[in-house]
């Protein structure tokens, strides 16, 4: 029970809400996908990824989309960090939220991106969640057979607070559905992932879209798992891939007897 | 006023605490470093990098060590990041301590590590400072001509909080006395530089001592200056080197605007 066979799916995006759901479900009929105990998928994985598209892909609690990937975990007895999606209270708000169901595909966390994405680097890359998106305020980890996990979105990995909140809670594993672009992924991506786990001697996984040129926001792709002493397990490159890689949970007790740095 | 010529002196370190002084004293001498505003040294720059060694070199505040760099300062008219020396107060705890002298020779600043440096890598690295060092417990901020900075000694960069707290108190370039080792050093040394410095967006020097492969704790070297936005701005190899990078204070709100993390 210490090795965590996680899935992590780089999937391209469409226009097309439903062509998204059906790649995803395509993927883990597959035999490949047979044996993993647990399933990653991008950010903002129905959508384009444009402010004013989140609006029109948005759904409330439960609705159809949280029902398809509910019975997929379900059906593939996996646990499903389902990536994330716009979501819409009762009171019209919308947030970018992102879901974890387990083995019988009852959700067992719900996190709402708590730092928007708000960037004006001139000339390069510009974008503000903030002009349709609401944010949560939530720490979240959830439990598991494998023991304590925690969830958050994108640029909530910028914030080490919140990753020492999860950690403190018990978190050995953080999963990251995560977007970044051809600015700051270069110059950021990777060097974030290894810091947080190595600041808090955690896997950290970060699971992005697969790079489309000719979107108006490109993902720089690069999903990646880090181990807590700060290896890069593995990463790909922007196009689209499914990868396996094991989690070895003994890996997070070993590295924090050797570098205890206590709290 | 906003470029900091900052010189990163590696110097090695040898047995003999007036041998390691007068390097320093040749060193500034040179006319490579006559126009610059700053020097950094490295951490425990005047013993052998020994736990046992450290009582024997220890003087109490204001001793001949602190005066010989106070007077090095007055001198060159420069602000001198003075390394680390061992310490000892009127207890007779041993601290690990660095100091800031201002263009004057006054100290400005004084900063007891706080965060020791025991490690149990079997087989690889072992250390245990809390042997014979006693921890400080301060954030360390003081004011310059360039505005304020932060102090720390090498272990401390492991602590984002730390380094939370001296970018709250307004530190837009952080000075940090270090010696990491040949296990911990290829592993993360860059890593937890470039982290501490996208973290807070601030400027972070680290100033190491040369490695020298016949001490008992060999040090890794790599003495570095990065920028706010995670550029490696210079970066040595492990032998004695010392070096001139400008560090322009502008970048820090420039990098802020970009990516405006807020608190």
């Amino acid at each position: 029970m210490s090795r965590i066979s996680t899935a992590i799916l780089q999937t391209p995006v469409s226009a097309s809400k439903q062509e998204n759901l059906d790649r995803v479900a395509e993927l883990l009929s597959r035999n490949f996908f047979q044996d993993v105990d647990l399933v990653t998928l991008p950010e903002m994985f129905t959508c384009p990824y444009e402010t004013t598209e989140f609006p029109k892909y948005a759904e409330p609690a439960g609705g159809p989309t949280w029902k398809f990937l509910s019975d997929l975990a379900a059906e593939h007895k996996v646990y499903l960090q389902a990536g994330s999606f716009p979501e819409i209270d009762d009171a019209g708000h919308i947030y970018n939220t992102a879901y974890v169901f387990d083995r019988d595909g009852k959700q067992i966390a719900r996190h709402r991106k708590v730092h928007l994405f708000d960037i004006d680097i001139t000339g390069e890359q510009t974008f503000r969640e903030s002009d349709t998106l609401t944010a949560g305020d939530d720490v979240t980890v959830f439990d598991t057979e494998f023991g304590k996990m925690g969830l958050c979105i994108c640029f909530d990995i910028r914030f080490q607070r919140l990753f020492e909140d999860m950690t403190d809670a018990g978190a050995k594993v953080v999963l990251v559905p995560a977007s970044f672009n051809m600015t700051t992924g270069p110059a950021h991506w990777q060097l974030l992932f290894r810091s947080r786990a190595l600041d808090n001697q955690i896997y950290v996984v970060g699971t992005s879209a697969a790079r489309n040129l000719d979107a108006s926001y490109v993902s720089y792709g690069h999903s990646l798992a880090v181990d807590p002493w700060g290896i890069v397990l593995s990463e790909m490159h922007g196009k689209a891939e499914g990868r396996v890689v094991d989690l070895d949970l003994d890996r997070v007790e070993e590295v924090r007897k050797q570098i205890p740095l206590g709290k």
